[in-house]
């Protein structure tokens, strides 16, 4: 997918994932820097109600297979360094 | 859960998840620094076969609660910086 076009469907996400993909809501999982492979299935799953959850099957619903794919790649493209404890 | 306790606890994890949590599979989500009630909740999913998976299902299988809970928080324990592209 395209991240640059990824980065203009974000909107609906940003409220529960965050700004920048660290989640603001205890229900919902960081994406920054998910695996691109993986939030394509996730989304595809939510979309075709494989995988349930109320507000992801909701704003699934209406995503192309374009819109998921640049969507995935705006996520996986958020560069991550991590320091275990 | 209690993270130091769960640092002993994921060995079955690093093998898909990465050492660090950073994933080393396209199948298997990054956990580093992911929010612990999410991870939870995955792994409670996972457990009871509510979530399927074939191979989170059979790790997940032998967890008691506080293995959960402890895993969960040393993979929430893990910070994470994050650079949008």
């Amino acid at each position: 997918g395209d991240a640059r076009a990824g980065r203009q469907k974000i909107t609906a996400c940003q409220a529960c994932h965050g700004l920048d993909g660290l989640s603001k809501n205890p229900e919902a999982p960081n994406l920054a820097g998910q695996v691109e492979d993986y939030l394509v299935r996730s989304l595809t799953a939510y979309r075709s109600g494989e995988r349930k959850n109320e507000s992801m099957n909701i704003v699934a619903k209406d995503l192309s297979d374009a819109d998921i794919a640049d969507v995935a790649a705006y996520y996986a493209a958020i560069q991550v360094d991590v320091l275990p404890p």
